[in-house]
């Protein structure tokens, strides 16, 4: 029987296992996955501490469904090691499995090497399940927490712990929140209201080290040292690919080289998910962004090509979407703050009430190419739901489109109910004016 | 001066005017409106009913900002003749107003002559602001309501006249709702909840005469004939312009004739919104569509085109979406019953849960040509907002992609947050297996 093996049990390693099983109903198709759950949402911490789910549905995919599907599960386990000449991977338990093809997912992990001290006991983690939980018990003790990062997770920890009533203090090394997809100033209306739920954020300040001291843990910067009971990291986000260090397959930079087929140098073996990097389409090179939907598609184009070259991974736009501190924020493509250094843009900036029964607003910025009008990035911010703006806009980068081909395309409009893409229209509207004065 | 002179102040007309403004900001910018209100919202009748929107609010732009951006309004009058020859038009005031540029934007109205007996007191249309605020006068008094037209207005009549208490008869012609978008049987489980609100619904009953009787007015169709208090039409949306009906631009179904620059024969005159047919994506015919966006989209345009032809109108997808009886519905392009006289097409069925966090289920259904998985037309139906999900299929639909096109495509994915485009992600998926075999 074919052996199709796929290392790792979280988003991309299911959504390529549960592909693979109906392309070819006639392998046998396992998945090796170190944790006890599948598929981990690695905001649990922050979403059961809210209670925005049932503890006991912290999985994106049912393991129930997973095995009736005919897939054979080895949860718990893990593979120490790889032989690729022999097809070959040994477990932990001394068991041996061989594959036809090997599909790596060993998705991310986080690592935190280059703050000092921060393997002391109270400095956590929430990437896996373990973690989140061990997380949980020490924060009911807890009255001063550090998160560090402020990209999309430490920002929601922040909120949760405040929502907790810890003080908190949110750390980030770059100069501003979430800055791979947002502008500094775009994001202030937002920032403010982060401020007066009590936060202490610090942006540009990297912490170095942090020290065990009589009165909890004390986290050093360029600027300050702080004093706290409990230390989250929510930065520091890498490839999970020790596993094969031993294999020609790994970059530099620890992310396993893959060609648009998602195939590496060794015939037999695809990597996905959290381990490779991607091609954007705004930039020349490739890089690392570990973001769930990119998990999920890799998996099933994965599985697509195990024998036949079948389909390539389109370029990405990096399109996301929160909501945090009551603000709904979405992106994609490149900030100006980046396209500036590329070429001669026009940033395009809209503010509006968000419909016609709701006077919030919503505040939009197009980042388009001065003379042509070519569609570079989108930002927008809101207190009500605009998560949704910017799907629509995917395709429209990928075929490299003008402000002029976009403004007159359909846009829904269900007057009370959804008047979101008019938006769209007005800021291409907009933007045929702006850019050419 | 140049004199730029809109007739009509719905959504089209004043579209077109604030851009008209903006483009030429030394021209006279004039905005002749038979009602008191600008851009009546066609349901406001429902909506103010229902609560869902402040009494005084019920206009899409507001009057004040109009008149502050240098537009003229003349509310309360009416064109009574077009002089084309001299470019003049005569109010019924008797003034008289010269033009360099005219746009027709009278919009639609509600035709009812196919009903014997269509003008009897009681038998009402809501399209206007007078005649909603007489409904609703004339609905607090009545017990048993007829409404005319299963479309989108009409199901929203009978929702809301059934949340009043009254028992409601509604009566469409065709054999299924809203039928130009959706399949009869996709709308199967929204059925089966009107029925249980206690709608009374009947299909493919077309009303031909109404006649007064004793208790009430009597309502008679092929099949039945049936007693009530009121009527609302909310059916035989037709272009309103018999101003024109002199004018050699007129079609026999009563739609001015425009080019995609949407210019009539008369070199000055061009025609917007409710007046005219819109190219379809999916058919080689214009048909008849009043929807707001095309009035809000097509007014801006023919802005731009008035001394150049600079934009033309790109073809049009039919993107809807509302909310209904409990039930969120959205679709564009071709239903799987139209398409299939047209082609060998591939109808891919697909039922998930909402999202990870919700259970309530999410329906869609897509059209694709069987052969080259060319998207032709997709519809949703769901318990939880899907009203955009096909946003993104118009410039799908536009640039002729098929599934294969469109399955590795970026799609948003915010974990509980908005999951909704990982469906597009997985029946593009779905596509793929189910249209070759």
């Amino acid at each position: 029987m074919v052996q199709i093996v796929i290392i790792g049990g979280s988003f991309a390693g299911i959504a390529a296992a549960l592909k693979a099983k109906e392309l070819y109903p006639k392998a046998e198709v396992s998945v090796i996955e170190r944790q006890e759950k599948l598929a981990y949402m690695p905001n649990s911490f922050s979403w059961s501490l809210k209670n925005q789910m049932a503890s006991d549905n912290q999985e994106f995919f049912n393991k129930k469904v997973v095995e009736n599907s005919g897939i054979k599960l080895y949860l718990g386990q893990e593979v120490i090691d790889i032989d690729a000449s022999h097809q070959r991977l040994l477990l932990d338990n001394g068991h041996c499995l061989v594959y036809d093809r090997l599909i790596l997912a060993m998705g991310s992990r986080q690592m935190s090497d280059y703050i000092k001290g921060s393997h002391l006991p109270g400095v956590l983690s929430c990437k896996t399940y373990q973690e989140s939980q061990e997380a949980k018990t020490l924060l009911a003790k807890a009255e001063r927490i550090a998160v560090i990062g402020a990209g999309q997770i430490g920002i929601e920890t922040s909120e949760t712990c405040l929502k907790l009533g810890k003080k908190v203090y949110l750390f980030e090394a770059q100069e501003s929140l979430d800055f791979n997809f947002f502008d500094a100033d775009f994001l202030s209306p937002m920032l403010n209201d982060m401020k007066k739920a009590g936060l202490n954020l610090f942006c540009q300040e990297r912490v170095h080290t942090i020290e065990q001291v009589d009165s909890g843990l004390r986290l050093v910067t360029d600027c300050q040292s702080v004093t706290v009971d409990l230390i989250l990291l929510c930065a520091g986000f890498r490839p999970n690919s020790t596993l094969v260090k031993q294999l020609p397959i790994l970059s530099p930079d620890q992310t396993i080289e893959v060609d648009t087929y998602l195939r590496t140098a060794i015939p037999e073996i695809f990597a996905v998910g959290d381990l490779i990097r991607v091609p954007l389409l705004s930039e020349n090179n490739l890089v690392y962004r570990p973001l769930i939907n990119t998990a999920l598609k890799t998996g099933s184009l994965a599985a697509y090509n195990l024998w036949e070259s079948t389909y390539s991974l389109p370029l990405s736009t990096q399109l996301v979407a929160h909501k945090q501190y009551g603000w709904y924020r979405a992106a994609l493509g490149l900030t100006a703050e980046e396209a500036i250094f590329e070429q001669d843009i026009a940033c395009i900036d809209y503010q509006a009430s968000f419909s016609s029964h709701v006077t919030d607003q919503i505040f939009i910025r197009l980042v388009v190419a001065k003379e042509t009008g070519r569609l570079l990035g989108a930002q927008a911010l809101s207190k009500q739901n605009c998560l949704t703006l910017f799907q629509p806009l995917v395709l429209a980068m990928a075929e490299q489109k003008t402000d002029e081909d976009l403004v007159f395309q359909d846009f829904l409009f269900s007057l009370g109910q959804t008047e979101l893409f008019y938006h769209l229209h007005q800021i291409m509207l907009k933007s045929l004016v702006e850019r050419r004065s």
